[in-house]
């Protein structure tokens, strides 16, 4: 078989499908952000980000800075090992601690990323308790996806948040089957939140275990940053809370937190977190200062609902088409993927607006988007650039306006 | 379903084996490693890290650590998203370049972990070539394990390093099918090397790409640090490289180099990829400069082999029994899953010495082992210290001693 010429053609189809992604190379200005410098071939340019998910900015923060400079110089760079084999770190120890403080729980357990920390629990869980049922929202992200299919028990999808199509299949299923319930708390892509109390009662009800993914709320919801479960005081009724250290708290890394036992069998048995090298000390220590500073101000969560509100009045008043939802995630619908990849093209090399478009198969086919998430560091100035922008390109390409 | 309790019977079921893992709660000292400080309940003390895989010290390198500092500053914590949305910065564009050029490849991807690199390649391409069948050593990695089994292609095993057992399977297999045989350079827990002339040898005459993991090799074999692939003058005749970032490098993350379009093809399906939060630029930056050092310097490889050279020669005379094998990995050998962690309980409570016992599953039952990872940083008094600590356990123990 001449492997390159297979390589190749699975690319020319993306090319043709129009879904060939080409990353924008940039340089972030720490002290600056969301600006940063777009490396192009004819040169740099200054750009606006409009797409990132540091989203209250915590990647500049000078608590976290500081932290993480300390740390280096404190232990160095990597963390040497695996968290067995020489890689725990006392670092380590206390961001366990902080996040199980952040969410109620005996116990957490910080893995590499977010993405590992899905696949790797999901897995094990499903693998190691007999019998056991997963019932997965439709919409659950890739990492959840890959875990359960890991895991490779029973599982049973129902559609998105539909806690009638929840409760019809937890009632088909054997009464005695051990069953658990995978969900997110906002959905990344329409920023729509689950109902968390209801699900968690249809749990009881069927005596399942609940696992919710808040990656997209831990630092931006509830009076402490612990997510949407906290906002709503349903913390406890969650078996399990899945978290990311790469998004709000703007550094990289994921958890889950829960029962101390829980936590220890993962620890115990998760290939994915037993047989890699640890999170360096200075990301750990980066991640407590993060979680400390959100813990205790709510300075930037609420200014990044203002953010968010002011845009979407503003996107309103242009009638320029965006999904409506409870969450800090604007999407800005275009339909199309061509016409979707050209306007983000446009936005990025005439008016230094980057946002990255969103096509299939991230989204479904003729739902292309813009995804745009506001920070705390979106100026008015900036808000009333990029909706001038989109408001003109609406215009050039005669896309549908929406009524206010 | 009572789930905590399932949780702990199965730990109770480790306790009992003495399987059951204690992660030491470390402190390491930047400019004073292989030192760190332990934290016990009792208190804090100094001791020796035996185990640690920053194989040549680079965590602590100060070209390393300036660049990372240099990188917090100017770009910030995280990368603030998936290398797609806005999480590629331009520290990620030059580290694929450098790791391109140091393994003499068209190109190379960058992932956050080795396992991450060895489970979204294996697994995209096994999943995505039709009817490829892997041949894969039966002592690989569990990262590539797992990244075979997610394929779900066939996959047949072959006996560790035996080129016989290889091509008898090669050649029973269909003539037609595309094939791939997977192994690594140096085996994390015996040190022993395969023989990846002859296994390219195999590979050309029936028709398979290569995948080799050098993660134990990387920075420390190689005129500059390509591995063993570099050192035998290899590595135009491998498909894939694997490395890592994590070890010998001394920061994190995982790669692959090989040709533009397979770099390409994984870059645009593997999941693990895509839908992940790229590595922080200052991490990114460190292993830029961790490389950069390692291409034009050999006085952390030559000093590392000196040390393991010795340490085997001082073990010889003490009878210590230790496999033999080519690599700096000094497996001393226990036999015993409750000895091998009485001896390292005793090593760390009494002698200050942390080298933690590797037994099953990690290792196959009556193999179970110290693993002792010499580094540059050793001093003379270091391994006498060492030796005479081994030394009076075996001799209190009534372990077996061998000739020399």
């Amino acid at each position: 078989m001449d492997f390159e010429a297979f390589f190749k053609s699975e690319l020319d189809g993306l090319h043709s499908e129009g879904r060939y992604r080409v990353f924008a190379d940039l340089e972030r200005h720490r002290g600056s952000f969301p600006r940063a410098t777009r490396h192009t071939p004819e040169g740099p340019r200054e750009v606006t980000v409009w797409c990132s998910n540091d989203y209250l900015g915590m990647g500049q923060n000078p608590a976290v800075i500081e932290a993480m400079h300390e740390a280096i110089d404190h232990c160095g760079a990597g963390a040497g090992g695996t968290r067995n084999i020489s890689g725990t770190t006392h670092y380590h120890v206390l961001l366990e601690q902080e996040l199980a403080d952040l969410h109620g729980k005996e116990s957490s357990l910080v893995f590499t990323s977010g993405y590992i920390s899905n696949w790797a629990t999901l897995g094990t869980l499903g693998q190691k308790i007999p019998g056991l049922i997963i019932f997965s929202d439709a919409l659950n992200h890739a990492s959840m996806i890959e875990g359960i299919r890991y895991a490779k028990c029973d599982r049973v999808i129902w559609k998105h948040n539909d806690l009638n199509d929840l409760e019809a299949k937890l009632a088909a299923a054997d009464p005695k089957a051990p069953k658990m319930i995978a969900f997110e708390s906002v959905y990344s892509m329409d920023g729509d939140i689950s109902p968390i109390k209801e699900i968690c009662d249809l749990a009881d009800k069927y005596g399942a275990m609940t696992y919710l993914d808040e990656v997209h709320a831990v630092g931006m919801y509830g009076p402490r940053g612990g997510g949407i479960a906290e906002r709503e005081g349903l913390m406890d009724r969650l078996t399990i809370i899945e978290g990311t250290l790469g998004k709000a708290f703007g550094v990289m890394g994921g958890y889950i937190a829960a029962s101390t036992a829980l936590c220890d069998f993962i620890r115990s048995f998760a290939s994915g977190f037993i047989f890699t090298t640890a999170l360096p000390p200075t990301l750990a220590a980066g991640a407590i200062a993060s979680i400390r500073h959100l813990k205790a101000s709510p300075f930037e969560r609420v200014r990044h609902q203002d953010r968010v509100k002011k845009l979407r009045m503003m996107l309103d008043q242009q009638g320029i088409p965006h999904m409506h939802n409870p969450s800090h995630i604007v999407p800005v619908m275009v339909g199309d993927a061509a016409k979707c990849k050209w306007i983000s093209d446009i936005l990025l090399d005439t008016c230094d607006v980057y946002v990255q478009p969103i096509n299939y198969p991230t989204v479904a086919k003729k739902t292309e988007r813009l995804r745009i998430t506001p920070t705390p560091l979106h100026t008015d100035a900036d808000l009333e650039h990029l909706v001038s922008s989109l408001h003109q390109l609406w215009s050039r390409c005669a896309l549908a306006r929406q009524v206010a």
